[in-house]
């Protein structure tokens, strides 16, 4: 039997022992966080919602930090390394010289990567003697991995979900319920910012800006409570980062050159950071392939990277976080009700958007009706759905195997499928009954942001 | 770092390349299919329905079935081997000196293990000639991996789902729609038989007795068109052989011994056989370790096995299908509207029910809350949310694992997760929410059956 490429193999080696952090190898030094009056944030300004550990991975420079035994082994037992695959009949369809490879992250429990820094989170959080975990959830993909990591770790977890995706979409509150998670429809009359929205609108539908400002009052006001966040910070996108060193390892294992092109999805960039980093590390920083293409994928309707000014703005709406230098489309930008929960965060993660500038990343944005196109065609060959978020990446993907066929060129793609979509069928149902909305704003108001 | 059991690798040399046929070792000659006349069907009496190869499959009496490298392959593309996990939080939780181990099939496409003979019969189908195959499907795991399966092997694929569940559960509907198969609500204007039931009742609900009648009136009327079904045949159950195989290889490979209980639930009894008959070949027949004990869990609202009796019976309510000597509760038996779909199954496969009259399998049945409760343990502990079905497994193991406690026994277990739940979540929103009802028969009718 000849087999070829088709999936690395799976073993305890291929985990690193370490993740990579890209601070030390950015073209240009990171811009500091900043307070309204102009001022940086000093990492001691943080405690009140993170703990030491995780302040000092996001302030770190050093290039390499050691991930704990403890994480290692439960990196494990939750199905790390997760495989790596080629996507031969998607390449034989297109009739490409291509060879597309995709780390797939569906594979574990709650269906995406985002448990890669929940259950890092939540370790460092115990060992400091924080008892109960406060975040944020709007589509809901990240309040079920911290559930999860709550559980795992003995840590009571509070989500505040937005209220709209907590009335129309119960599963995933369900599955957060599942782990044992608390979950609270926000707005929430258990916070000062809560309660006021409340007065002027029971009804307020709430915001992911809304949500994130509760879980922060209610970690500040609350004893042995920390927040807890998702992605764009620096030590979010650190633990990403273990997709990607595995990707490497299991390129070596299989014989496969380093890829050409490296794809990735953005919200905030975590699960881009975590396939992309390690491979900008190895291909640009040590040289070894200095011409790799690296994509950043987002959607035409949350266009921070291609229509968004790089500023400093805050990092939700009641301007209650620090002031991060990013691309942003403005912190008071309404997303358009897409399908990939994921992607309606009107910024990018502040190391990502230093490569957006020098170009060394380079982003390209999609309507949501193309993306479930690609997707489809994913499924139909491959057999995985992908989740709404990822198929962002889908499409790109195609577009470069396509564009590989027009000029033979026997590129090596690698993309990041981040999760898979069974959570997320209403939007493939809009999809085939031909009721998918595609959401391009006209003019994005950015006179307002601050041009530190 | 000390990691030790946590999960075997998964690589290539995992695969067997052959499945396992357990027919030549069973207790006791496998009573044939019969004809309602009381004859022995012949297997060229079922080629109107299925190919050749599968029928060979259905009649081999060959201990060991070579899997075409073109199925390899696939396996391989899909997701095999499929991890082997060592459940060690949940050891720790019940404090018990069993080590408990399980194959976890969720990591595949479609989430189940139903992907593993469905592929299997798409290929022998498409070898043949086959240009569409028809199905049913209740909860619709079977029918999404027959769609899948069509897609790989370009069939079209039509699935005759109830309609109760078509209406209530669009989701596996919809997952079925994205691989591009067919799905029509049964009963259906398509056939004689669902035409005789909507004349009488336009609004019949459906069930799967109806849907199996529609789906084998297509096949044998139209050209070009076989019936594939999910479970109960020997075919389907040696397919499935493909998680025992590879369990038994990863336990030597992690140094383990041989399991003292082997663990699966049963509705027609596939994901049950597929690991179980593996280990029944290696520890009975082989000899290697006689004392195992093997458990068949049932719900108590479909009590096959613990309340029905062994005999021949149809395989559906209209009676088109053979009649296979089995337990059974009677093909009028209405299933009770339990969450695990894929165990509402008035019978079970005949080589199974061979196993259970001849003590070999300990058949048992749990109620679904306390069902719900040990999988929601399961996701606490271990991450993973079972499906309904799985669940019942779960519910088992967990009181093996007690009573290993009580009789300071270090039992080494494993059972089958064949499926995660997260297309499953309406079931444990109704056990959060303490909605879920129980279903015990008081009387089953068994005196129309046939005493063969």
């Amino acid at each position: 039997m000849e087999i070829k490429h088709l999936r690395s193999p799976q073993t305890e080696d291929i985990l690193p022992d370490h993740w990579y952090n890209i601070v030390p190898d950015l073209p240009e030094p990171l811009p500091p966080m900043k307070k309204p009056n102009g001022e940086d944030v000093k990492p001691e300004e943080l405690i009140a919602i993170f703990p030491k550990k995780l302040i000092e991975q996001e302030f770190s420079t050093e290039r390499f930090i050691k991930i704990p035994d403890e994480l290692l082994s439960l990196y494990l037992e939750l199905g790390r390394p997760t495989p790596l695959f080629r996507a031969r009949r998607l390449e034989e369809f297109l009739d490409t010289p291509a060879r597309i490879y995709y780390k797939y992250e569906g594979v574990l429990p709650t269906g995406s990567h985002k448990i890669n820094t929940a259950i890092a989170q939540a370790y460092f959080n115990m060992l400091e003697g924080t008892k109960r975990l406060t975040t944020e959830t709007g589509a809901g993909q990240w309040g079920s991995a911290l559930a999860l990591a709550g559980a795992l770790f003995g840590l009571k977890v509070r989500v505040y979900m937005v209220r709209a995706s907590y009335d129309q979409k119960p599963y995933r509150r369900i599955l957060m319920q599942i782990y044992g998670a608390e979950v609270i429809p926000s707005p929430s009359p258990y916070t000062k910012s809560g309660r006021e929205i409340l007065e002027r609108d029971p009804n307020h539908p709430g915001s992911l800006g809304i949500a994130i400002s509760e879980a922060i009052e209610d970690a500040v006001t609350n004893p042995g409570t920390k927040y807890s966040l998702g992605s764009v910070l620096n030590h979010v996108l650190l633990h990403q980062t273990i997709i990607g060193l595995e990707a490497i390892k299991q390129f070596e294992l299989i014989g496969e050159e380093l890829p050409d092109i490296v794809i990735g999805c953005v919200g905030g960039g975590s699960n881009f950071a975590g396939l992309a980093y390690p491979f900008y590390y190895e291909e640009i920083v040590r040289g070894k392939k200095k011409s790799v293409k690296i994509i950043a994928v987002e959607p035409k309707a949350v266009p921070s990277m291609t229509r968004g000014i790089y500023t400093y703005d805050y990092g939700d709406t009641a301007r209650l976080t620090p002031m991060l230098k990013m691309y942003t489309v403005g912190h008071r930008y309404t997303p358009p009700p897409i399908h990939a929960g994921g992607l309606r965060y009107h910024g990018v993660a502040p190391t990502l958007a230093l490569l957006v500038k020098n170009n060394i990343v380079k982003p390209v944005a999609y309507h949501q009706t193309e993306v479930f196109r690609a997707a489809q065609l994913f499924a139909q060959m491959e057999g995985i759905v992908p989740a709404p978020e990822s198929a962002h990446a889908v499409k790109a993907v195609i577009d470069e195997a396509i564009r590989a066929r027009e000029e033979r060129e026997k590129k090596v793609i690698i993309f990041n499928l981040s999760g898979h979509g069974l959570l997320d069928l209403a939007g493939y149902q809009e999809y085939l009954e031909n009721r998918l909305r595609d959401y391009e704003p006209e003019k994005i108001d950015l006179s307002y942001l601050n041009t530190y």
